[in-house]
């Protein structure tokens, strides 16, 4: 991007420029009415339109000593991206509304810029609109909009049914780990990427769709907690086997390296209750032949609507909720 | 609402409450597939989508010692239904996105919501979808949704041909006027509610279509600097006509309150510069009939492009930018 060595700040380029940087010099999908540069974008037809938005706010999200500015763009995509793969959907338009304060330099939001783009390129999708405003600490509001082809159904979070099998896609606690591992002042290292920018399968939601799953979420929350929310929506139980997630040597290395007392006990509980990590989650009827990247974790069950057990033990999910939460 | 008297803070009642009082108790739209509480909204076909997102940001756009909670939904609906509309379309969904301190109390998270639902059901819009996140300041981030009917053409901003006349709804300067009230110690008055809420010229988009017009944008960021926006992505220049501005009781009032040395010229920068009155700004061919509520105020024509002159004389926009400006 041209502007990636640009010295002004946002308040002395203005806000035209830093929508410009923000928005690409790429042109819009050419099936677009209109792209960027009106007073909204406008989209062309659709069977069904997929929508959802979600933002990051500094100081609770992340802090500027700890992400790039690339990767504070990747990750506000991919959390997002990861909403519309959800429902069974690809992601095809990105909006980004962005609060900074005046003195952020037009380098930065060109880093900003140039980590949506490449999550946008990622996941299939461009950038259609943009919003600047001032701000005393750094806001980035993403809106992810996908698209499903005629007469194919959304993947809801209230579909399953007893006694089918639930599975899971990616490795499970690697962000709760990498943040555990960033705050014991350890910058660098695998763990620690995932959690600067979640791994967001793309494509899986599309395939799980495609393979017919009955219900589908992403795991923000906490595998525990997300897992409680689909059974709850869909009025089933949910039985988790532990031996079936997976053995993940990164995590118990980096449990060792923050001296846990009792390292397996650190892992199982960054796998259960850590969030972020933004893999799919889903039920599939007994017998489906799985899309990759799929593995099996545990059955539904008729039972009390919501209620997880792990190994047969009842939980009680420890995720996270942003409105508790204090992080 | 139920939970109006809700004692309980954001932190002791968590996300899945909040975001209940958010998107209403109301049922979805029958017509889209998946309305609220699932990973993200589906909506049903459309022959072209609308979209657009903006922000308020506490300390930037607002003070919560000078606006109630429900102004503040109504406010951050309104300013994207207006981007909405100007694309000639009516906004039909509305996502909102909320970051506040955990103290927050859920009454006034319900007299937000009550703004949001109350701007919306203006708009004929429903609430579609939600996000809450924790923040040290309070952040309202809105997207909205518009549709155009088959074989519709969003009007555009740079659409507009020389010798077009250009039009113009509502009374331009009232939201500044009733900033400058607010901030010298009166907060209560008719330009103020205009600063709290803008007056969304619901319908008036589609109308301005439906007549024809060539080019359409709301006013943001004040009349001249938009009217320039119009004339530079169209490629015109453009001269108003002074005496064609709304003569406006109001705004003389304020400025003598306010103890202007030069009222008629305080009224007059108020008019030209003053923004978020979120009115509509169109061209249309001339002898086109008019929809209601727009008044001729100048004329477009061959020249210098985004050159705007008021009554022969070329300015200079001294209105709103929102990485540049300081308030």
């Amino acid at each position: 991007m041209s502007t990636g060595d640009d010295p002004r700040t946002v308040s002395q380029a203005g806000e035209a420029a830093v929508l410009e940087v923000l928005s690409g010099a790429v042109a819009p999908l050419s099936a677009d009415p209109v792209g960027n540069g009106d007073d909204a974008a406008v989209l062309g037809p659709a069977s069904a339109t997929v929508v959802t938005t979600d933002m990051l706010v500094e100081g609770t999200h992340f802090r500027l000593d700890l992400t790039t500015w690339r990767d504070l763009g990747r990750r506000a995509v991919a959390q997002n991206v990861s909403d519309v793969l959800a429902m069974g959907a690809d992601c095809s338009r990105v909006l980004v509304g962005l609060a900074v304060p005046g003195e952020t330099t037009m380098t930065q939001i060109a880093e900003l810029a140039a980590g949506v783009h490449e999550e946008a390129d990622r996941s299939g999708a461009v950038v259609v609109g943009g919003d600047l405003t001032g701000a005393e600490n750094v806001v980035v509001s993403v809106t992810a909009i996908g698209t499903l082809p005629g007469g194919a159904r959304p993947v809801r979070i209230d579909g399953a049914r007893p006694d089918e099998v639930i599975a899971l896609t990616g490795a499970p606690g690697r962000s709760a780990a990498g943040l555990a591992l960033l705050l014991g002042g350890h910058p660098d290292g695998p763990l620690q990427d995932v959690h600067r920018v979640p791994a967001t399968p793309i494509g899986s939601g599309r395939q799980a769709r495609l393979a017919g799953a009955t219900s589908l979420t992403d795991v923000s929350d906490g595998l525990l907690r997300d897992l409680a929310g689909i059974a709850r929506a869909s009025g089933v139980a949910a039985d988790l086997t532990g031996a079936a997630l997976p053995v993940d040597q990164l995590l118990f290395e980096a449990a060792e390296l923050l001296g846990a007392a009792d390292p397996a006990a650190r892992v199982a509980k960054w796998q259960l209750d850590g969030g972020e990590d933004h893999g799919l989650l889903a039920t599939f009827p007994v017998g489906t032949d799985l899309p990759p990247g799929f593995t099996v974790i545990g059955r539904t069950r008729a039972g009390d609507p919501g209620q997880v057990r792990v190994d047969g033990v009842p939980t009680e999910p420890g995720g996270w909720d942003s409105a508790r939460g204090g992080r």
